[in-house]
């Protein structure tokens, strides 16, 4: 199981930070955010140490799921949001993969959604759809 | 397998409307989103309909971080954001869970995250973890 000595994350998987502890698997570990932006506002880990979702090995990504799930009902949250941050730009601050689960009980408190939507052309967007499957 | 015949994602995953497809397994179905927030902004999605993440199997769920992770490495972007929204206030406008997958090339492109921290107290926090828990 890949880990870092230095990670924040990780020292609090193993116990060395102290934690809110939610929930626990063999890969992955739960806790409630020091800086909640609701109350409720928890983060599921992998335990495999990787600072960005698409490092992680599938059988990790798996279990988180189904975790952030049992959150979610346990916040007794209607409304709520889902949030995994890769990289500075896209609001990432720990370099240890963590899905925010988020209560979203009101206007202002919880995640706040800015949602600059563009109109490509049916060409652009063919263009887009041509680039991305000559990947996958 | 839960089906809604009035619900357009589950008539994109059945072929009836059409959609720039970018991988499908037996459980998941992913597309590009026609109203992109930045180039390759993508959507992974469970064929089981529900309106909330916290309704689907665990087994829909396991099925789709490992396909979001495909997608985000097509997408070639190096930062990027995970994004399932429950509700409206929470910004959900179609009632069939959604993971976006949203590049984040530049500040004014893809998601932009507001972030309204809260500092609560220990107290406050334990009553919070309490209450979570007594559901876990």
């Amino acid at each position: 199981m890949a880990t870092d000595p230095d990670c924040i994350f990780c020292k609090i998987i193993q116990g060395k930070i102290p934690s809110k502890k939610l929930y626990e698997t063999e890969k992955s570990y739960a806790f409630l955010d020091i800086g909640p932006v609701a109350p409720g506002h928890s983060l599921v880990i992998p335990k495999y140490h990787a600072a960005k979702m698409h490092e992680l090995p599938d059988d990790s990504l798996a279990d988180l799921l189904p975790i952030a799930k049992k959150i979610a009902v346990a916040t007794g949250a209607d409304q709520y949001n889902i949030l995994q941050n890769n990289g500075r730009l896209a609001h990432q601050v720990v370099d240890h993969v963590h899905f925010h689960v988020i209560p979203k009980p009101s206007q202002e408190q919880g995640l706040v959604v800015g949602w600059p939507t563009t109109k490509p052309t049916p060409e652009e967007l063919q263009a887009v759809h041509e680039k991305l499957m000559q990947k996958l």
